[in-house]
C-alpha cells in the first residue's frame, strides 16, 4: 500500500451473548435467510477493496466461529488471502474495540468500527463511510428522528426540535492514529459508542447520512424486520 | 354518564395521503392482514368501555370509508350505536384535530387523540393513557431511544444523553377543556404534535410507557413491519 488512504481496516465487533434473543446461540450467529448474521455483515466489508477485517468474538465462539468460516467460501478466502482475522473480544464492548485495534500494527490509515449484528449496512455507506473519514477525520452514520422528541428535566419534559438530533449507527470511521490514541485514555462511564471515545479526546465528530433499514438485531422481531428489509434491498 | 371522568371521546386521526406509500390508496386503508389499517386502529378504541371514537378523514375519502364501515360488522354496529362518528379533515393535522375536537359538544372528561395508521396500538396502552390522564390532565405514549444520540450545533455536534430523551407516539390523552382551550389559542409553526399544542398553552405534560411495536405506518417497509409485530403480538 503506498498511501495512507489506502490502508483500510475495519473492525467488527461480535461480542454479545444470546439472551435477548431467548436463543442459546449468540444472536450474530442466527441466520438470516442462507447464513448466520455476522456472515452477512462481514461479507459486506470484505467487498470493500484494500480492506482488511478484523472480527472481535467471545473466546466461548470461537469454534463454532471456525465452523461457520469453513463452512462459507468467501470467508474462507479471505482468511487465507489475510484479509481476515479473528481476535477475542473482552468484558464491554470499548475492550472488545481495543482488542481490534491492538491487532492492528499499522498507525496510518483509516478504520471503521462496526456492529456485527447491523447486516443490512451497505457496500456504499460503507464507502461513504471510508471516504468521508479520509477527508474529515472520522464519519459517523446517523439518522434524522421520524417522531417527535422530548427531553427530561427531572420530573418535567419539554419539546425539543427533533430536528436537531440524530440517531448514531455504524460503521463509524475514523483516522487510525487518532482513535489509537484516543482508546489510549481508558474507558469513561458516558462512552456509549466509539464517536463518545473519539469526541472525549478533544476531536470533533463528521455526521454522514445512514440509513433507516441498517438496524441493530437484538429481538426475535428484529429478525423478522431485518428479513422485510433485506427482500425490499435486493 | 355520571362523572366527568366517565366522559371518554377518542379522536383518530387519518387524514394522510397515500403519496409515501406509491400508492393510490391512502395509507390508513391499505390492508393488513384482513382489513385496512384504519379499521384495525378504530377497532382497538371501540374496545375501550365508554369510549365515543371521531374519525378525522379527507372529504375524498368519504365514499371509500363508508363502503369499508358497511363492510365491518363492529364498525356498523359502532356507527348505529352513537359510538363512531366521522368527521371531514383540515388542511394540517392540527386542523384535522381541531375539526375533532369540535365535534365533541362535551368540555368535560378526557380525550384521546390518535393516528390512524399507529394501528398496533394495544387495548391495554389506550386503558392506561386514559386513566394517567384522568389523574395527571395528560398523557403522552412515550419511549426511550435504542441508539446513541448526537445533537447538531451549527456545524457541530456533541453527545447528548439519551436517556434523557424521548421519542413521542400517539395516543395523546388530554382533560378535554384544557385540550379545547389549547387549540383555540391558534396554530403555531413548532407544533409536531398535540402534546406541543398542550405545552404551548401552559400546561406539563406527563409522559407515560409506549411500546416500540407501535409504529406509525408511512412506508411499504412499514406494512410489512406491522405484520411481522401484529404476528408476535397475538
Amino acid at each position: 500500500m503506498s498511501t495512507s488512504e489506502q490502508n483500510r481496516f475495519s473492525i467488527i465487533v461480535a461480542g454479545g451473548s444470546g439472551t435477548r434473543m431467548r436463543s442459546v446461540i449468540a444472536k450474530q450467529f442466527l441466520p438470516l435467510f442462507d447464513k448466520p448474521i455476522l456472515s452477512h455483515t462481514i461479507e459486506k466489508f470484505l467487498s470493500i477493496p484494500e480492506n482488511k477485517v478484523i472480527a472481535v468474538l467471545p473466546l466461548d465462539d470461537m469454534n463454532f466461529w471456525e465452523d461457520i468460516i469453513e463452512s462459507n467460501e468467501i470467508l474462507t478466502e479471505a482468511v487465507e488471502a489475510g484479509k481476515l482475522k479473528t481476535v477475542v473480544g473482552g468484558a464491554t464492548r470499548y475492550q472488545s474495540v481495543s482488542h481490534g485495534l491492538a491487532a492492528i500494527s499499522e498507525n496510518e490509515g483509516l478504520v471503521a468500527i462496526h456492529d456485527g449484528v447491523r447486516p443490512l449496512i451497505t457496500i456504499e455507506l460503507i464507502g461513504n463511510s471510508f471516504r468521508e473519514a479520509s477527508q474529515n477525520g472520522s464519519a459517523v452514520l446517523a439518522v434524522e428522528l421520524k417522531d417527535s422528541a422530548r427531553e427530561i428535566n427531572g420530573q418535567k419534559n419539554h419539546q425539543i426540535d427533533r430536528s436537531k438530533i440524530r440517531l448514531v449507527q455504524t460503521p463509524q470511521t475514523f483516522d487510525l492514529n487518532k482513535i489509537k490514541a484516543a482508546f489510549a485514555l481508558g474507558e469513561q462511564s458516558n462512552f456509549t459508542d466509539d464517536a463518545s471515545v473519539f469526541e472525549y479526546a478533544g476531536h470533533s465528530v463528521h455526521l454522514i447520512e445512514g440509513d433507516y433499514r441498517n438496524i441493530k438485531i437484538t429481538t426475535p422481531e428484529d429478525l423478522e424486520i431485518a428479513e422485510v428489509f433485506m427482500k425490499s434491498m435486493k
